[in-house]
């Protein structure tokens, strides 16, 4: 009786936290050791549509689940409210563990969400994820740098906090660093018109949907023919595509193949 | 003793297998669970110097584990001689898991271990990691990327494969991409003589050794005072140093009283 009264007291003292966790690309086992044991340790689970639901497994029974939708697309759950809901079930719950699809940065909204909390004085811990814009082309075999081939990395979003093309697009396709945007399917047409004004019609490209899925789709060309073969393969934009230009894409085991291709049909 | 035969049997009989797997930034809880499982399932573990050694528990302990050095600095260890290791490895013992420090893609050359085991016909496996570029300065609380802040991420190595000044670099000070530059502490000097050129000296910069681990350094300023500050910080080149340019660096949480000494000192 002393020890139930006593377990109701420490309900009643409930220490928040929140803690972010990147879930990585897709694939539920590329989530780290240490999201794990944050989900382990979780009170309250909030997670969005890109995560896969088997990760909710690793929480306790009586954790609560909160799901939130897709935070660039639902408005049912724009980022305010996720960030109210996170600071709400920390004061009231304890540990709130929320878990996103990525890696938490690149055009993750992780700092948003971590400053949101610390506002309220909210300990907060961050837990990175795998980020798509690296693993999801190398687990294809498109490396995004390799010695003598390409040399650097230039990640940028489709559009700017504008919603408009983001105007460093131009920019990154006039250097020599492969590219890869993200949230940029619906803008790939006027993507693809920036490299073709550049001369650069004949530079390698590939486009990748559900990368680490199990309904993977993968488009591999040149600037002047990826929009055909992005509608041959069925691609959309239900679920997380990626773009990628440059001579990394050569290294995918099909692309000289394609090439061949091309060169008979004389592209 | 019939059974025993069998397994002395199953032993003659080897099926060749190369695991390539990012152990992430340094911290060991930040390896995937996927990771884990192909260490759990390893005949053979190669390892280098960037790898925290606890991860080594997670093989059987009957597996075998090889040291195989700083693969960019010790001469012992070529790239030539990790490759062939891990082939020799493969076909006489049975999976390999070749384990290294980083996520594979971003300047760790893994695609030429991939296609180094491809060329004998060993059956490979990718499993990637969380990349320190966007990881480490993420967990110091600069995000690459934020929201009217900075809207594109560059990722370059500090010097081409020639050893010299990466040539690109150039061009990345000029962008408005958040830059950051691995493997670039010892051309320090030479990036920030570029940013002063372009008349870039009050750009906020940060400088991480260790990033993830306990031994982690940080220094922060702007590009007129990062050598500096790094010295005092005794930050050197014994572990990883990754360098970091751009607005994304004034929302690490000590900026704004770096700010307010600089502008006192009239800097």
């Amino acid at each position: 009786m002393e020890r139930q009264q006593y377990s109701e007291l420490q309900k009643l003292y409930v220490e928040p936290k929140i803690t972010l966790v990147g879930a990585g690309p897709g694939d539920p086992d590329l989530i780290s050791v240490k999201g794990v044991k944050a989900l382990q340790t979780a009170d309250v689970v909030i997670y969005d549509a890109l995560v896969d639901e088997t990760l909710l497994n690793y929480a306790p029974k009586e954790a609560t689940r909160v799901y939130v939708g897709n935070p660039s697309g639902d408005e049912n759950f724009s980022q305010a409210t996720v960030n109210r809901l996170m600071v709400d079930y920390a004061l009231n719950f304890g540990h709130v563990v929320r878990l996103k699809g990525g890696d938490l940065f690149v055009f993750g909204r992780g700092y948003e969400e971590v400053e949101f909390a610390a506002s309220y004085s909210v300990e907060t811990e961050i837990i990175p994820g795998i980020s798509s814009a690296i693993s999801v082309p190398g687990l294809q075999g498109i490396p995004v740098t390799h010695k003598g081939n390409s040399e650097s990395l230039w990640i940028l979003s489709g559009t700017d906090s504008d919603g408009l093309l983001n105007s460093e697009i131009k920019e990154a396709a006039d250097s020599k660093a492969t590219v890869v945007v993200l949230l940029g399917f619906e803008q790939l047409n006027e993507i693809v018109s920036i490299y073709k004004k550049l001369g650069k019609g004949r530079l390698p490209a590939a486009v990748i949907q559900n990368g680490s899925m199990k309904n993977e789709k993968i488009a591999i060309g040149i600037v002047n023919t990826i929009e055909e073969v992005v509608e041959e393969q069925s691609i959309d934009n239900a679920g997380p595509v990626l773009l990628i230009f440059g001579q990394a894409v050569t290294l995918h085991k099909d692309f000289s193949r394609i090439l061949n291709f091309l060169e008979q049909e004389n592209y």
